[in-house]
């Protein structure tokens, strides 16, 4: 079982007390549902601890800021308004595809319904931009504030433009890996993206190595959600806390399978088509899918393409001009992305 | 059958131009479904007119900015700003609703699904961000848009609070007129304040004259919603496009309903409590709910409420040292809210 890399733990503590002064004086039980969601408290009130995500886009958003010479702790609001704005689409996310469980936990809608969760996602949108109203108390200046702010804006819109596609797919047989890919550019690589700009952005002025990191976090973003892809296929139950082949049984349209139906030949295209597109998925039909999976190459394919966003992210790492220790961070993360397990 | 006041014409024009051209540049079918929302294509994506609302908050807006000495014209990015929050709530509150018509039709939820609803108005909130981004181009400091920013994002987290209390309400029959208000402040109120508060902005460095327009604001929005609840169970179907009585209907719980449950005694209230709390409400008990709400006064004291709320309004509008043509067109607009039938 694969353990999270040092990195993700440097500003962890920061970055959940720069959460949590955010949440701090929101006295409506509408915050509950947030805190919750944030592993912070249970359905009840009562604390929890150490439920939370991996906080993979906010220390990315440091590392960016820290390894272009800039100060992390002026980027905190920004790295707080990144992880809130993850959140919120989590939080949707759960609602749009019926998902009962989250990080081992019930889903906020599975508790408070789904008129309350749409309202707990959208207020956590918004206090994403309350967060960012404190960058003024680090010193950034105000015309700095509002690209961060615009950038925060239509990189959501981005998001959602993303999702909406996700799910107009579901009810397609026809999507290709290109449609898969802007599929993903929108709903996973813009954020991680925004993530590294902004970071960037609080550290320099310097607009090629800003534009250097929107690029670097844009591959990552790429990597990170087709490794999901694989987990979701052929990931661990314990370590990713679903269940196996969870996403065939959710006939979700996963690179594996996009690649699967539009490569597959003859006999073996028919067969997938026939399962994904009739009733319900039994063991034996998850079985077929899986064999034609690894049969037409669609695991291979998909393990390459990581490796290939990976690749190209560290070699553009490599090439910046940066203080070693940044470098070093910034590749152990690169590696966490191909080869992570949860 | 009443026609809406010739000062509700006076933006019209120039507020669905500047909404267009907020939108004009997103090609995604996401935006498809704002679209259709504010009444400008048919949801085969054909040209249509004059299904919008009646676009009261971003002419409260505007009125507000002249009526101070600024000019509207700079005002028109936040004036089409509040009416797309107070469209996206729209969206979302027809989805936690189970709503399936809207202004004569289908919902955007009904027709694209809840998940894409879901989408398209979380979108919606964010595009009024983005409007807000063009006051830069009206010559407005950029301290001021972030003022305005600010102001928006946590009015809308008012907002939201207050449909969490709306909804919390919905299985509870011990709601007191105090804790309707309190829901009422954050669901309508705020947003109604919140316009007038930035038109005045807009126009004035007067911090008084800007604390009086969010005040009068405020009652307006009071009034409106009580009025609201009245045309819910009073209203005439043609002119509010809702079957009649359609509130009690609904088992909402609108000022008549939280009055009566709160200050009827003895076999009044036990009656209510009972056709409240049980099952379908056929005609017969949608009857008895409307003798019930005469007998003890419910519909009495919900319109002198609204006319308390108007009489403040307009008290406040002669106070101020405002141009005749600007007085008189708030006015008319406080006239409008304390009569309007639909």
């Amino acid at each position: 079982m694969s353990t999270l890399p040092a990195v993700l733990e440097k500003y962890r503590i920061e970055i959940d007390a720069e959460l949590k002064s955010v949440l701090a004086e929101r006295k409506s039980p509408l915050y509950d549902m947030m805190r919750y969601h944030l592993g912070w408290i249970d359905e009840n009130g009562y604390p929890q601890q150490g439920l939370s995500g991996k906080a993979l886009r906010p220390t990315l958003c440091l590392l960016a800021c820290e390894a272009v010479g800039g100060e992390y702790q002026q980027a905190l609001p920004a790295a707080a308004a990144i992880e809130l704005v993850h959140n919120y689409s989590l939080i949707h996310d759960d609602i749009q595809d019926d998902d009962r469980e989250r990080r081992h936990r019930p889903t906020v809608w599975s508790i408070w319904g789904k008129p309350q969760a749409i309202n707990a996602g959208t207020a956590m949108r918004l206090l994403a931009n309350i967060s960012l109203l404190r960058l003024e108390g680090c010193g950034v200046p105000l015309e700095k504030q509002w690209r961060i702010q615009h950038l925060l804006d239509e990189t959501s819109l981005r998001l959602i433009e993303g999702q909406y596609l996700d799910i107009s797919y579901e009810n397609r047989f026809d999507i290709t890996v290109s449609d898969y890919l802007k599929m993903v550019e929108g709903k996973t690589a813009s954020l991680i993206a925004c993530a590294m700009e902004v970071g960037a952005l609080l550290g320099t002025d310097d607009p090629e190595l800003i534009e250097s990191f929107r690029s670097i976090g844009k591959n990552l973003g790429f990597a990170f959600q087709i490794r999901d892809d694989l987990l979701g296929i052929w990931g661990n139950k314990e370590e990713t806390g679903k269940p196996l082949a969870s996403d065939i049984r959710h006939r979700k349209k996963t690179l594996p399978i996009v690649y699967a139906l539009e490569k597959a030949r003859d006999g073996l295209k028919e067969e997938l088509l026939n399962i994904y597109g009739n009733g319900a998925l039994d063991d034996g039909a998850v079985a077929a899918v899986l064999r034609a999976l690894e049969a037409n190459g669609a695991r291979a394919m998909s393990q390459e393409m990581t490796q290939k966003f990976c690749r190209e992210a560290g070699q553009a790492v490599s090439r910046l001009a940066l203080a070693p220790s940044g470098k070093h961070d910034l590749q152990s993360l690169v590696s966490f992305v191909m080869e992570r397990t949860s």
